[in-house]
């Protein structure tokens, strides 16, 4: 019998997809499950739903609540927080650059990478430099940042960012078990893999 | 030491306020922790932030999310779910006749048979039909349909809506500890209740 598959879609940029994507590889194994990071754009997404920033910044008590409960998520993760300023960060960059290399055995380390570099050390992703010290951290040669203005990654993240929208994902982090059940949010991660886990173990 | 209370606070017509609803008596005395039911109106925030409807009907994709997601929060649960028509539902009825009676022995009972009726049976809570039926079935005299019409009832809704908003609640259900923390959605119940847990015996 094969691993179940989720896919964990993500923007850089997006808050809770942090504490999902550094706790989802041990969540996933201990359930038996695999993960499969997909890095997209949320902003074709949002736009066509009429917002120009993060629902954060337009909906302030929203956005004042997010902070806050991040904040408590990531205490109690033991996992460092600082909010990054400006936010949201430009994510294309750090997005492209992942998709270059979606091949790579560097790639889910890299994701990480760039997650605890934004909302744990306040770095900005959309800084070439911090992105090629993180390549570097994950040992990866410094070309994939050429690789990654090639208009092959170029496309794939336009791709996958209309996959994503075509799956109705509207937010994220999301989660795609392989029957195509759609779970969105940091707090849903382990109801996916379990949900995968599941239905994986009664068509076994 | 006396058992710390936890804010529910909801609007009747909120749709993961009704599995939070006939859940939290039981997570709240597995941990020791008391629940103290408060609706208000989710419509007047929803106006201030420029909604005149629910945001599962202004954002396609998130309402088709919910919908599949509430139907599978509910069969783990393995309580009835049935999706009423229209959504969202008039919910001033059904929150006057709760303020009327919150000092009463069936409020509590009343909240949770008024979530039943519309997402488990698919009835209308803007029905006076259907709200005297729940009256009747949680032992309470119809004259509380009148007690819902006074000045009092609707003044203290006014008011409880104006304190939800002035703790910050954007949606529901929303939880408030005994030291302000606010935690917001179906999936962050257990979080509260553990929080207003772990603060109070710090306390003690």
């Amino acid at each position: 019998m094969s691993i179940p598959v989720v896919d964990f879609w993500f923007d850089f940029g997006s808050t809770y997809s942090y504490p999902a994507a550094i706790r989802a590889p041990a969540c996933a194994a201990k359930i038996g499950v695999s993960i499969r990071y997909r890095p997209f754009l949320l902003g074709p997404i949002f736009k066509a739903q009429g917002w120009d920033t993060s629902p954060f910044n337009i909906y302030e008590a929203k956005g004042r609540y997010m902070w806050r409960d991040l904040e408590r998520v990531c205490a109690e993760l033991s996992i460092p927080f600082r909010r990054p300023e400006p936010f949201p960060q430009d994510s294309l960059l750090a997005a492209r650059v992942a998709i270059a290399g979606r091949n790579e055995s560097w790639h889910d380390d890299y994701c990480r990478a760039v997650f605890r570099a934004q909302f744990g050390e306040g770095l900005r992703i959309d800084d070439i430099t911090v992105i090629a010290g993180i390549l570097h951290r994950v040992g990866a040669p410094a070309s994939w940042l050429e690789q990654a203005g090639s208009d092959d990654a170029k496309r794939v993240l336009r791709t996958e960012t209309e996959q994503a929208r075509q799956l109705g994902i509207f937010g994220a982090p999301s989660f795609i078990t392989p029957d195509g059940e759609l779970f969105w949010g940091n707090d849903r991660l382990d109801t996916a893999l379990a949900w995968a886990k599941g239905t994986a173990a009664a068509t076994a």
